[in-house]
């Protein structure tokens, strides 16, 4: 298992973090026990020393074509000037992160980029509990370039490769950030092993939360295939995608499969679903797999399904099953000290078995 | 000019205010010179008393099925009950106002409503910066029936009526608030124009940011124009409605007029704007006229057309001679001591020209 680890992923990180629609100085948000990001990456990267699973490198640096055969250049144009804009608007800024208070939703336009800074800020992201700070497209882009280093690994033999990075990357979609993601990190992994030959891809997403960014990019296309086991979004986030009756559309019907499950599902109510997504993985015959890889599914998460760490061990060695060339993409997990151990138990299981 | 006015308007107020991305409490957003809220409407109805420019009466209370005209029932449900599901997810929340957090823009979806509390709160609003408090819904509705109460005041054969209330009405959606906005006013009075037997309305907006609610509700009908004058959308609030292109949609082509004037226009450029505006609202011969009244265009705002007091008389002057029943529904403006005097002279206005 080749990693591919981002050192710079503490960049992303402001003096302020949402909380409760208020914004709270980053310790206070600590101090009531809510997720904080950052911690959750040295976890996992102390635990994959600790047991030697294989290489940990830094990723080469992909072009920035790379990022719009997924991205819209006018979103990624944005992102990259955006700390700068902000600062130049209030010097004051550099003491406070970016985040939108408008958003274009049913009956207003998105086809149009307003002049304003609030404006194309509102217009490029999808909440107001995502920061933009002043590391943000650093980090972002250096976990692009792990996730799109570790498809181009199996390209180059390796059956197993994992992109260690925050943040997180599925709640992105094409032109918006969200839900702590700027760059969709497994949708990048997935569109250059199709830029580079291979034929169909999918994408198995089982964080807590759909990945909506992910469905979103693909929705439309049959060389994708995304599935997804989720918390319904009736009363999960993000809320307004992530349905069992979004099967995709056009050239992508039937190319779209979720698999809501009740909050506070059982582990194995989760695992019949993941035999389910299996299943229609099989029959997709894929050439390669993208494997989103959230932990927030885990006991000690505050909602989760209650999940532990041989559960996740169980999960790898499922994955392996399948027989396909696999990558890894770290989409986060609860600040807890076990999430080391479930990353990479699921690494492991995958490693361990033929 | 009978005046309708709402005495329950400062029921409308949290503990917290919307400040630059952050939450803060109400007396420091005060010191840095924002806009507070309430004090306006105080203002305005100080000098209408000092003029004693007509009676000043309370409303009667309209049935919810006449807001049901112009709003979805299942957006009417939540914003009545979403205080009270606001404080009983923790108490503690009766110290706090509900804000938004997520948002379904392009590619989520608007047709399901989540269970989630918050899932509803961002399914209904479109920004962050519009607190939903104790006396929302009670402020809301008695504006509401004061917009409804005037245009039946047309019907009972005054010539001039106006709303005098807050919040404001015109950046509400059929089924969304936003904009400091929760029931759209001058929509409501124009439906109950035409459900009490007009054949067509006009609406001619006159504040400073565009009426995106009020467009969004009849932009695919034509017993409704909407007539716009505003600062540009690209570098002002709200930022995706209001642009020259839109101009209705279906039966209602051609019944929408958006006249966008550059940030920084002049009085003249306005009042051009507005001549246009009035061939407009001529050509199409209605039997009444709703005014959106925002007075925000005056100099004493932050950025505003540079209007003067002897503009606002001059407003007045020009729509009394469209020769039409008109009810003007209060839009809210500056807190400046002045904004009695420009709300009050455009009703004087039209009341002293034949």
């Amino acid at each position: 298992m080749l990693t591919f680890y981002n050192e710079h992923h503490a960049q992303h990180r402001g003096p302020l973090v949402p909380y409760r629609g208020d914004m709270v100085p980053r310790h206070e948000q600590a101090k009531v026990g809510e997720q904080v990001g950052g911690e959750q990456i040295g976890l996992v990267l102390a635990e994959l020393q600790r047991r030697g699973l294989g290489e940990i490198v830094t990723p080469h640096r992909a072009p920035l074509v790379s990022l719009e055969r997924i991205h819209t250049p006018r979103y990624l144009h944005f992102l990259r000037s955006a700390w700068s804009e902000w600062i130049a608007l209030d010097p004051a800024n550099s003491a406070r992160d970016a985040v939108a208070s408008h958003w274009p939703i049913r009956t207003l336009r998105s086809d149009l980029e307003p002049d304003s800074f609030a404006g194309r800020l509102g217009l490029y992201s999808m909440d107001a509990a995502t920061p933009l700070t002043g590391g943000t497209w650093n980090a972002a882009k250096t976990g692009a370039d792990c996730a799109i280093n570790a498809a181009h690994a199996l390209r180059l033999g390796e059956r197993g490769s994992f992109a260690l990075t925050r943040p997180a990357g599925h709640h992105a979609g094409a032109d918006f950030f969200g839900g702590g993601c700027f760059l969709n990190n497994a949708a990048l992994a997935a569109q250059h092993l199709l830029d580079d030959g291979m034929r169909r891809v999918a994408i198995l997403d089982l964080g807590y939360h759909h990945g909506n960014g992910t469905q979103g990019i693909f929705y439309g296309r049959n060389d994708v295939l995304f599935v997804s086991l989720h918390a319904d979004p009736r009363s999960n986030y993000p809320f307004y995608l992530g349905h069992l009756d979004e099967t995709g559309i056009g050239a992508g019907l039937g190319y779209n499969i979720n698999l809501p499950l009740a909050r506070g599902a059982s582990a194995p109510a989760w695992f019949a679903a993941l035999e389910t997504a299996c299943l229609r993985l099989g029959m997709f015959a894929p050439d390669a797999l993208v494997v989103s890889l959230g932990v927030d599914t885990c006991a000690e998460a505050d909602a989760g399904f209650g999940l532990s760490g041989a559960d996740y061990l169980r999960i790898g060695e499922r994955l392996a099953w399948l027989g396909l060339p696999t990558a890894f993409v770290f989409e986060g997990g609860p600040a807890q000290p076990d999430i080391g151990i479930h990353t990479v138990n699921v690494l492991e299981g995958f490693e361990t078995s033929a």
